[in-house]
């Protein structure tokens, strides 16, 4: 069954304008025909429709579900938006079916692009949340400095880990420096690599600097194999 | 520097047609200039342009230096074809870029797209090749039907896995089922999955099924992880 995404359905009981188009207009839902809703924050709703407003179609609760999400600690992914809007776009699909808790578009001093369209990447996330058969959205932050999420950083109890390209610099593998159960902040930085000084400031942050193995990856694919890898070490050790 | 790829360089002393405009017309190199180029074999040549043909220019070969694959064991990943071709050609690409040895793409029962165009997807991987410093291309193979690759696998010594949706069919974790440093077939089904038949051939021919983790993913998105699980498994062993 297809699912439907209303983050206020228990107070509006109406499904959103664009939510209510696509069930009425293109799959020909009609009044007492069964939906599923779910609201982003984890809750399944089974309901029932009670008109075809393909406006804001009403509905009615026939029942409630918890979906909790499948991984425990929760996971920031922090990253430089690429100069290609696509990669940016393909990645936030690919972390939601993975599974993240926090998705921060960063602006760093060579980032090739400066400002994400959040509107955009929350449609896709919501997609993909749907696709994946998934109850929770991503909490998706606007582009922010990187000095200001730093400064958020700092005080943080979670394992931070930026990834960097220069090999004068000591690094750990992810896999090996994360230790499981952790809550994570997994950075990674533009095409051009973090500047010396924002790394200084990262360290100086908590963050630790890794690598995901010997190849280069591009920003798009590090962040996912990054995500990819608190996943797996911790499905390692439950 | 920009690499080329010229797989018989050291036999033509030239470089083929696209890569010489490119060479030549778009990055203006001009004899004299010195050029990377990889075999996909595993080998980097430096050389100098001899003269500016952009048709097929000729070089000499200044340096060889081998430039062996970062990861051990040998890594094939065999996928039904998504309807959506981007979703492949970008598969191929993260794939290319986190290292695998063969990519066989597969006609299933249930498979949307019944043929892949090879020839688009070698020219990915070539780009992902160059892009991510590598010197090996992966054996990209034909559109193969599922039981004549069975009959291929029926005989192979590696690891042989494949990802199946089907909650009543006993499956391992794929991260805890491969044995570290041990080559590997990893098979992903259509967005329909395999056919039960399918199934019951692929565990006759030494498959073992997985799941990557309590999350659905779509068939890309599978296949990527699936790979970058050897990857991580190996890391965290070696």
């Amino acid at each position: 069954m297809i699912r439907f995404f209303a983050p206020d359905i228990e107070n509006t009981l109406r499904l959103p304008e664009g939510e209510s188009g696509h069930a009425i207009r293109v799959l020909r839902r009609r009044p007492g025909d069964e939906v599923e809703v779910v609201d982003g924050r984890g809750m399944l709703f089974r309901c029932r429709l009670v008109d075809d407003n393909h406006k804001g179609a009403s509905i009615t609760i026939v029942e409630r579900e918890e979906l909790p999400k499948v991984w425990t600690p929760s996971i920031t992914v922090a990253v430089a938006p690429t100069k290609n809007m696509d990669r940016m776009e393909w990645l936030v699909e690919k972390l939601v079916e993975i599974g993240i808790d926090r998705f921060v578009p960063l602006k760093c001093e060579r980032s090739e692009r400066k400002e994400l369209k959040v509107e955009r990447i929350e449609k896709i996330a919501v997609s993909a949340m749907k696709q994946s058969l998934k109850a929770i959205l991503p909490r998706i932050d606007a582009t922010t400095p990187f000095k200001a999420f730093m400064a958020e950083c700092a005080a943080m109890e979670a394992q931070r880990f930026v990834g960097y390209c220069d090999e004068n610099t000591p690094r750990q593998l992810l896999a090996r420096a994360y230790a499981p159960g952790n809550d994570v902040v997994l950075m990674i930085g533009p095409e051009g690599d973090f500047s010396p000084a924002e790394i200084q400031l990262a360290i100086a942050s908590g963050f630790n600097a890794v690598t995901m193995g010997d190849n280069r990856l591009r920003t798009e694919t590090a962040a996912l194999v990054a995500a990819d890898t608190i996943h797996i070490v911790n499905q390692l050790h439950s």
